[in-house]
């Protein structure tokens, strides 16, 4: 199988890591010894600690932003160490690499039209790896190699077998039953939005759709600007997902829920 | 008109967004992928949430440290989506890209000599933007009009209308009357420095200034190791603005006062 | 003394300013000004504030991660505008900028092997600096400076008359004697582990090692993912120290202790 991506120098990260201490830097500064070049943009190192889901969901909506052939890591990682995978896989002309942990179960839905790799040491010790530490993967391991991907000198298919199986995502996709969806919260964002799993496509059937959550009911509108400071609104946010907002407030803090909340949208088709 | 700026591919980017999710990391992936040399640095992203004033402010007293021709996107936009216009300005060889919604309120004073364009949507469609969202402006309008204009292809001319007013700033210049001069807190630092609007040079007119905030009286030092920790002190700040602080301790967090606070300065002149 | 470090063009940050403001983006405009080819990484900005130990730890054990002849700035400097000195090293083919306060106190253990020289801006004039401001020296006299000596157009010894005595770390080295060594705790990550001063060396040389802190003994591990999630363990972590952590949870809420917390290793040997 030929790769059907090309590298274009940029990497993008994702990780739980915060910005205490040199943990993404060391990222960076091993990223620039082997690819001087290398245009990293940090995605977020805000996902909420140990929870793949928020760096997976992110990077699906996320990615068609950058640069075909960008290089898309992602280290939300509590299993760094023990015999989790790592796994690397080219999608709609991007390459993602993270611990086969969940992380990339809900963008990889077709591993036949995603080809996806579990990556062996084994093969890329031409790379001259140092041994990796227990704990930073994502320093010894996936930095280097996406380091040699985006300057074009490895491709996905080299780091491995290809597989057809991944670990799934953890949080199921939303659930439709005739006029009536159900999905779930998977995070909230600095405003206090928060942001549903659950897509455009499955609102947008129903005729004036109303949305429960915290035992509240809201219509969708547009934009924030259409309620006054302090309502409670949804409406379909710009990364073509259902968002719960409060206008110039946070609805995080004002309903009491956060990721894994409930949400359900009922109307008429 | 001929435009006075020379692109040198730098772009900042203030906002109010913080760092979770990737909405910043998506405005850099747009400007990417129409400039792949842009030069992109983060001013700050933690602007008091939904208040132009502090970007405003800051883009004001930092932009000159930037190289000439840097392209200033500054996006805190509590009305994104409604009516709203989006302006760009020419000034002292930088350009300024943001809503109008008073945020270069302060920068702008005089439209004549620093020329200020009504961003016409119709006009730029030659750069084949997509449809932009209702709720990410930042994203779909400025990213990529940054990036032409970076990137040299586009001139604040090329974008819309001249126009000779804009929504003027939310805080009013410091009052000066006679031996006082009373300003207001625009932000607190990350050491809870709080930073008034007041110039030096409204100080520097008295002898022996007297700086009031809080009901206490402060004098004016050179710098915070002039006290002792935990007294507080008066200075004029590396931007050349009245802060108050406390030495190796929070001024925000001792005195309970923020943005909004009134600061009175006396002396005689 | 002929200089022994090749400018790679790559300068990093450490301070403890946080990401309000405009504080670090001013220092990388006036580098891109003087230098727009410089690859500026953010090493990290949340340093505990006004505690230069835990930026001289994270440099001393994070430098090697980026290409030789970077050039890196620290700034923590509750000293600044007094007469404090700054001091540049350079130090296994890294450069080192820092005011003279303890921070590379521990980085820098011998000074005949590590040349270092004491900042005479009488030396540095041709650079052509603005008179620095009182209170911001990171942006008006360590960006600029390392932006010059990044491009290769200033050497260490070029700014000023070299030393060989600095102001020593404020964290005495691990004490050790006999089967016990006693070590402090440095920092916090993200995460709530607990990072010590203690090298692995001094563990490894102990058969089944002991830890105590807070009252509580714990034994070593490999990695997170070999305690279940809510136990304590102790480690060696990634930049080769002894870690405290609580799996998939914050050891530092759990045991309520931080920076400056005694930790011991017993054992035989």
């Amino acid at each position: 199988m030929v790769s059907s991506v090309r590298a274009c120098g940029v990497i993008t990260l994702t990780t739980d890591f915060g910005h205490k201490g040199p943990y993404v830097a060391t990222m960076k500064g091993v990223m620039l010894r082997r690819f001087p070049d290398a245009k990293i943009i940090d995605l977020t190192h805000e996902v909420f600690v140990h929870w793949p889901v928020e760096a997976g969901f992110w990077l699906e909506r996320a990615f068609r932003y950058f640069p075909e052939g960008t290089v898309h890591v992602a280290v939300v990682d509590p299993g760094v160490g023990t015999l989790r995978d790592i796994i690397v896989a080219e999608h709609e002309g991007h390459v993602f690499l993270a611990p086969d942990n969940g992380l990339l179960g809900s963008l990889l839905r077709d591993l036949e039209v995603s080809p996806t790799y579990r990556l062996d040491l084994g093969r890329t010790g031409k790379f001259q790896f140092d041994p990796p530490s227990a704990t930073f993967h994502g320093r010894d391991i996936f930095a280097p190699l996406a380091a040699e991907v985006a300057a074009g000198r490895c491709r996905p298919a080299d780091m491995g077998p290809r597989i057809h199986e991944i670990v799934p995502g953890w949080v199921d996709a939303p659930e439709v039953d005739g006029d009536r969806v159900q999905g779930v919260i998977i995070t909230a964002d600095h405003f206090g939005n928060l942001i549903s799993n659950i897509d455009e496509a499955l609102v947008s059937r129903f005729e004036a759709p109303r949305v429960t959550i915290a035992g509240r009911e809201l219509l969708v509108q547009r934009t924030y600007g259409e309620r006054k400071p302090g309502e409670y609104l949804a409406l379909i946010n710009s990364f073509g997902v259902l968002e719960i907002a409060r206008a110039e407030d946070s609805a995080a803090e004002g309903l009491g829920v956060g990721r894994g909340a409930p949400v359900v949208v009922r109307g008429a088709r």
